[in-house]
């Protein structure tokens, strides 16, 4: 994991600044003669798309992907796959104010302290537009894990409400633009999220990524754990504060009696009672579905005056006018489970170079 | 961050097991004439050490580091730099039970559907004791950072009690078996410590890590955020459920103007007015204190039977018998300090690298 | 080096295929604030274009680049920069028999083992197209090497007939189509290729790259030696088969008081008598020119009709059709200055990553 | 390929000077279940070991190797393997002009140089020793080939004379000290050396290594072509100033009829009628012997008076005592050996993982 490169052997490069021609990723290291055509991407890409409903930003972008290298006939060649998306909604406006102030809770001030230059225009390289390349690669990672994996999404909890566990239906994500997996508390979140938008505010938000039909035996002991990379893999994403695994900070408070799960033979393979682990132990995966959480922040861009200073060193107050995005966290349910996807995927190639022969959970036990 | 190796440029490598003959790391990358000696390392090493109160495993380790190849004289000379401590109280007995079952909560079942093959001696690689190796690089890593550079951790919640931050005081953290920076905490802790451990129980932990005086600007925007490597090297330490950077999992609750950090200029610098961000904005160090914490699950080896199977695929009830660890986040603390130690020293060196005449926070403003 | 991508910290991933709509490249990892337009990039391109004489094929590509990302008003911005350049020449023909039959010294056969597909158009990824997007990243790091570091290359050797050394001269190399040092041998090589080009033949070539003006210590002892990488970076250019460093292969021959070169204090500096080294000794630049040399073998694609196998398991004799070049070693000067470029540029900025102190040559001796 | 660690996936990382306590090398992503004890390994480094005829240094060390870590009842674990040599033979003498003065053809000045730093006893991290590190990972990298695959090198020039390879013996190579393929030329050979080394000179020589049994498929096309990683894994040895692959240089004076290796199809399966190429087609193993030559220059470890400069920046005469190395290219031959089964290794753990289904030679040709 360096600089703008993430995975090991399905690696994927991002470029790309907001307000660029383009923006796109390379996709290096796909197996060869995998099924893939735009189309296969396009649909993932439409998920994420900003201004689909009122809730999010109102920029409009097309988003359209175009796969450029690395296919033939619709099948991928094993040669590095570039994806470019055509930034069109690049508002010629005057970024003057915006370019010689920091705005609080934005990476401005930490761009300009680093480079000692900072691409202003619509947060340039900081800008959740990157996320749309992560979405794309997310879809050709799951190309890779194939249709016996299933990594979703849903955002459990807006602000201080969260979700019914017990009303939990993975039909109703698709069916809210909130990725609410209840219908009843999506409901609710609607009426809270118009309200905060109107007062011009915003809300953080807590997303929890399901991946079902993982094989036991991917990630590593020690620093290629499965769940060190998925909390690198999700604290990358913009806004993003906190990752957790299975029953994460909840875990802090328990006993050992409560924490760890317990297992039994079931039709002759092994079963655990319960998934606190979260589908992974020791860094490796289980055969449990891998549950992870993150935290997003509310977004820094609000209507109300801000307290902050110039490139001049001069206090200014700070207030942000045009598009609003009242959560961020709601787009980043696709950008989660594009990024658990990649970690997956990298990790599915890794472990079929070390263990070809992996005895996995479905030949346990041997004699 | 990929198999045993950590960090892009000062890259720690660690290897051995619980009950091998020794353990040790290679540090690879630290600039030269450093002033290091085995002096600089064993203080850190002995804060880590099992054994030294009855809160702790009770395995006897002298844990003495040897410096192998690396300085000359007492300075590093840019090459690698072998570490390796001996393992001495591999207590020899029947491991027979432990090596055909799989404990619940731990690494057991995984390692063997992934490798096929599991030390089972002490847990192997995954025992706690890998850390060991880690934290001995930490102390390598704080030598490349310097003295402006302070990284200090501190349990701040055991099992469901959180420390009172109004008391917190950095002194008695040291003061303490338990990690705790605030002396009636740690009383009550301490009872209810034995408590557990009268129970043959065990119990979680939240531990924080602050480090103060890191220079604005390192980090990168997208996959090698300081935030993303910060998880990623806490989520790899044993038992660690979640991690957090700043506000973390409270940020999802709150709303934007609560949440983003103003700014003021005093004396001719930027001041932010609070720090809710961790010291880290858009991936990149702000100049402020960088502040994680992350949980740690209550330890599964516990003196209460659990339901669990066997290689031969039958059904067993296995009880933890030995040495027992109530509170496994106890020594997770100097650990977590080590890993964020090398993931800045790691992050000083490539910022060096790409941008060494980056403006930082003293220059601003320019004009 | 993996897969797609060249460099540690200067990093060049590139994607592509002869066929594709477009090839390019990401540059990470470039500090930032440093001038780079299209203009910067454009005139290496145009060196390295083919037809631009009747000794190089006679596809006709503008290879007009275009910089997608990472700058900001004529300076790069310390983010990922996107290069693309479109693929124009890309004739619709008939590729039915090409796809189904392996030429003989072309990858055809080996790509079909390894992935079990190829993109047979033109070549596909094995084509020398992709050179291109190295001499577009070689552009850059020309940039990032600054002025003082001058990374130049010839033709020194074409089929048997080496370069008369005692007629060396610089300015020549641009003045011939053939990249030739020596205006003599150019004329001579010239009437040569003629004849070879009408015999529907092909000659190998020996190509010398220079880099003046390199600090002295970049490299690393081990696996990041200096004439490691650049051996790497040269081998991994199409059709070369052999690299050397200074006296390269000649120095088997050598007894040791031929071979090393001595030293001796000219005006308070450290001189050295001889260059036998190239430059390097132990992985290690010295500050003297760093000199290497590879072997370009003769293109395989020729008029004379060959034996080989198609897909179908039938004996076949194979004659390359249409665009011929005699000689594909003069097209590579230009790459082979790009790569030594890109990996002094990464061993630049790691150098100042390890030792931002380093003494270099300059202050030798110290006391 | 970084700083001391070599290989993506079959990594080896390794550390220690000439004359501290001990050298070592730690082999990270070894499959498991692979029968591994030190018998394994210690046979090649006997091979490699100095002071067993006149013909080399006569430093006298055991170099008995010792697994620390990673392996379990005499199978490998998984998890990383730590090899360790004592350093038995540390004369302890006065070292006091070495370290003062910069021997021309050494290491000395470039460390100095570089780091500011040196570890002059023996050559420190510059020594030939640390190849003993490469040849105990060369063993594991064998035993991860399996039997199938045979990694063999030969001397096949010293000097200004090569062997005659119509007289090419491979069982010979392990009858004389030179490791010559041709009991002729090794006799001649060792009289050339006896003078030599009364002359207190030294020689040069060229090795060769020839892998047979690779499967197709191993490489990547552009920056981990499989030539370009062996290129840098044979540069990188000491002392090592050329590679080259197949025909190599002479492929240069070739015309494309005579280079490119035709087909047939013999039994049903592809036939390369002869091996120009080396086996390496496009970056690319094609299934026929990998065929690698590397050129050592003469040992700069001369009795003869050679001009230098000091520390002090005072011009000096140095002249080498004590051990002498008339051909340090003798022990190169396990050393490459171990070099390319590494390079030979990684890529076939890289290969399964992205192309588990490669068609490889045997299927070929497919309707």
């Amino acid at each position: 994991m360096s600089h703008n490169t993430f995975g090991h052997l399905f690696r994927v490069t991002t470029w790309g600044e907001s307000h660029g021609p383009a923006i796109g990723c390379v996709v290096d290291g796909c197996p060869p003669r995998i099924a893939l055509t735009e189309a296969d991407i396009q649909p993932w890409l439409d998920r994420r798309r900003p201004g689909q409903s009122k809730y999010t930003t109102q920029r409009q972008e097309p988003d359209e992907v175009r796969i450029l290298s690395g296919t033939l006939d619709g099948l991928t060649t094993g040669t590095p796959i570039a994806l470019e998306i055509q930034n069109v909604d690049q508002r010629s406006r005057d970024y003057g104010a915006i370019a010689q102030q920091f705005r609080p809770g934005h990476a401005d001030l930490a761009y300009e302290m680093k480079y000692g230059i900072r691409d202003h225009r619509g947060g340039g390289r900081s800008s959740a537009r990157e996320t749309a390349s992560r979405v794309a690669a997310g879809a050709v990672a799951r190309r890779v894990l194939g249709d016996a994996v299933q990594v979703r999404g849903a955002m459990v909890q807006m602000g201080a409400h969260a979700v019914d566990r017990a009303r939990w239906d993975w039909d109703a994500v698709g069916r809210n633009p909130l990725f609410c997996p209840d219908p009843a508390t999506a409901e609710a979140w609607e009426a809270e999220l118009a309200e905060i938008r109107r007062a011009g505010s915003s809300v953080g938000a807590v997303i929890e990524i399901v991946a079902e039909g993982v094989p036991p035996g991917l990630g590593a002991p020690i620093y290629a754990k499965l769940d060190a990379d998925i909390a690198a893999a999700l604290m990358g994403i913009n806004a993003v504060k906190g990752v957790e695994i299975g029953d994460g900070f909840a875990a802090a408070a328990m006993r050992g009696e409560q924490n760890a799960d317990e297992m039994r033979m079931v039709d002759g393979a092994v079963q655990f009672c319960s998934n606190h682990a979260g589908g992974v132990l020791g860094g490796i995966s289980t055969g449990q579905a891998i549950v992870a959480r993150f935290a997003v922040k509310p977004t820094s861009s609000i209507l109300v005056p801000r307290q902050s200073v110039d490139r001049a060193g001069a206090d200014v107050d700070i207030m942000t006018r045009g598009r609003h995005d009242p959560c961020v966290g709601i787009r980043a349910v696709p950008v989660g489970e594009a990024m658990v996807a990649c970690v997956l995927a990298d990790h599915l190639l890794r472990q079929r170079a070390q263990v070809p022969d992996a005895p996995g959970r479905t030949r346990l036990p041997r004699t």
